[in-house]
């Protein structure tokens, strides 16, 4: 069994590392807060006897030997967070890894396999999109020197960043040999609080494709200009945003549709903008439903362009498609709450995972732990320190069945 | 007769400063762009034999000797530009007051009262709301201290930037004196060019106020979170503009309605906002009428937020009430159209000006030319080397009108 107050105590630690006035936390990619939890995390695993490695990505692989040097069984999450991030999501899954570790070493308990614990570089996609990024980069799904030139909203890209904070290893990015690896997250929904369970065993993750819905109008005016001679890009806009959201129940309860930025340029209170363009993130379990909700907002976008004389259209910026995790791995998923007594159910994923793109490379799967009103990506996220105790010791028994003893 | 070679040859050289690649201008107030402006405009006022004076917000004042010391004749406008602003907004009235300057000088023209340039600060209202703040302050309508306080975006104020750009003069704001005040502008509105008229005598100014619409719901996670799970502001916020776009006809041709900018909080991909916030500009030239249509928006804004579950609110921002200029002021622009053969017609101006303002304190009038396609707020926009002669001329003869010679 885990030592769940150590790991609480280091979940309280890291978190005090971009921590917010609110409670939550604001460590987002490759920011200095992002190289102080690296550093935190790094000087634990030195702690612990871990051999640390860095690659081209930033992405931190901490190693236990094992009696063999054959195939690792790996657990990863990431260290980043949103800008009005919570304490657990990511953190939790890196630090309970630490916690399988530490309980190891502390019961003097050798494993055939060795064991590597790995933080991701831009699990969030909320500084840089997309999301999962590195894990991508990893999984040979995105091309390094694309990614390196991804910018946030300041102009500063993903290589410069990496480079300033010091994260920029020298070892290339994929090619590790992992025989299993297991990624422990917060729910992030309200499905285990809702039915009462301290876990669940998580079998695949929901489809999922962001774009860009980009309104183009003419800059005019606001005072002296008729409405009717205007393009207004905003009217448009708004229309089409209006129309898509009323639409969305007509394709169940699994469906999400989220605009999570907005941005008018110029941005001057008196001229009619030139462009205005809304972020889109649509969810569905069914890869199929979500191309019937992209079909029907791009039909509605393009209605709303004609109808007030702008250009209007929809741009794909990422697609994930739904993931079935490897039915073994989440057999030892299932096992191992059989061997700690925990009552679990099988559940879809509705936020993405680095361990999307890791399922592409090894056999993978992923265990969650409640999320105190289903809130995440937000100030107020918590779980329990009884449920991320859980949540580890679910790991443990699940690495354990993999690397043997 | 003015030199309507050097105007032209002077309004593009100051456009220059801050030149954007598709031909417009970018010169926002208090940036580094507006000081190399106004030490052009100081350096051509030096030459042209003028005293200058800088009162404590920035505002430039010119002054050419009367025989008498006696009250002054004053002519003004502004050398800031919107974001992606034209060549002629603002610094058409100011260069053709130094155009009038130079006309009297070359003809050796005494007046019997002096002639004073202003160039006030901050017109546009772009970086810092409100528009018009300087003439504001000079006027009484603001505080200096409140003033110097208003941040922009990036949290810095006009009082450091004043500073910053070596601007903040040592005189009072306010206290001059002035017999009458004119400015020209070009119309950044159709009216003119659909009629074929080379300018405008501009009796009024319509009403304006600026507004947020404020929406508040829950940050939480775009992937796991239900759609009736969620308080989401950017729905009502599309729902209300959307409602709000749709009334604005049944308030007639003169109604406007305009949102500027769009912000999301914290404008991350996969969160849906907690907070989100839109600039709002209505105009009409009865006052009653902007009420209406602010009347009309509250309740559309409160219902949206209530059929949404979210807290949506009207924040007022500024609001400038219609203007009537002074008779004798527009007089002395009729008669001036008549001493140079110029066809003109009355009008009310559908942007603010720094006029606006002075008017509460001198008397007042403004002369229009003719904007390019109505258009202004944009790089594109253009008025013709004749016009913006004749516009100079004719405030050189309102301006001799009154100053006596
Ligand atoms: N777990 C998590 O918040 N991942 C971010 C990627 C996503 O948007 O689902
Ligand atoms: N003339 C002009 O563009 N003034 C800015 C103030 C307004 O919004 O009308």
């Amino acid at each position: 069994r885990v030592n769940g107050e150590r790991l609480w105590r280091r979940l309280m630690e890291m978190a005090e590392i971009g921590a917010t006035e609110k409670g939550g936390v604001c460590r987002l990619t490759l920011t200095d807060e992002d190289r102080r939890g690296r550093d935190l995390f790094a000087r634990w695993c030195d702690e612990a006897g871990l051999h640390m490695e860095i690659d081209r990505m930033g992405n931190m692989f901490a190693r236990r030997k094992g009696r063999s040097n054959g195939p690792a069984v790996m657990m990863g999450s990431h260290l980043d967070s949103q800008p009005t991030g919570g304490k657990f999501d990511g953190a939790l899954g890196v630090l309970a890894a630490l916690e399988v570790i530490e309980t190891l070493n502390d019961a003097g308990v050798e494993t055939d396999a060795p064991i590597e614990i790995v933080n991701w570089t831009n699990e969030e996609g909320a500084r840089f999109a997309p999301a999962m990024v590195s894990s991508g980069v990893y999984a040979g799904v995105f091309d390094i020197e694309d990614v390196y030139a991804i910018a946030d909203k300041e102009g500063k890209t993903i290589g410069e960043e990496l480079e300033r904070i010091g994260y920029k290893g020298e070892r290339q990015v994929g090619g590790r040999d992992w025989q299993a690896c297991f990624e422990v997250h917060i729910e992030q929904g309200p499905i285990l609080e809702d039915r009462g369970l301290p876990a669940g065993v998580v079998a695949g993750v929901q489809g999922m494709r962001w774009y860009d819905i980009v309104v183009e109008g003419d800059e005019v005016h606001a005072g002296p200009t008729p409405m009717d001679r205007r393009r207004d890009p905003v009217r448009a806009l708004a229309d089409a945003l209006s129309a898509i959201y009323a639409d969305i129940p007509n394709y169940g309860e699994w469906a999400r549709f989220t605009v999570g930025d907005l941005k008018a340029e110029p941005g001057s209170r008196n001229t009619v903008p030139g462009r205005v363009t809304a972020t889109v993130d649509i969810r569905h379990p069914d890869d199929k439903v979500v191309e019937e909700i992209e079909a029907a907002m791009t039909r509605i976008v393009a209605e709303a362009g004609k109808r007030h004389n702008v250009e209007a259209r929809v741009e794909t910026v990422w697609a994930s498609p739904a993931v079935k995790f490897d039915e073994t791995c989440v057999a030892s998923v299932r096992k191992a709450a059989e061997t700690c007594g925990l009552d679990t159910m099988d559940m879809v994923s509705g936020a993405g995972h680095d361990s999307v793109y890791i399922a592409r490379v090894a056999p993978t799967a992923m265990i969650f732990v409640p999320s105190k009103d289903g809130i995440s990506h937000n100030e107020a996220e918590y779980s329990a320190p009884g449920d991320c105790e859980a949540g580890a010791n679910l790991l443990l028994h699940a690495v354990l069945d993999r690397a043997g003893h």
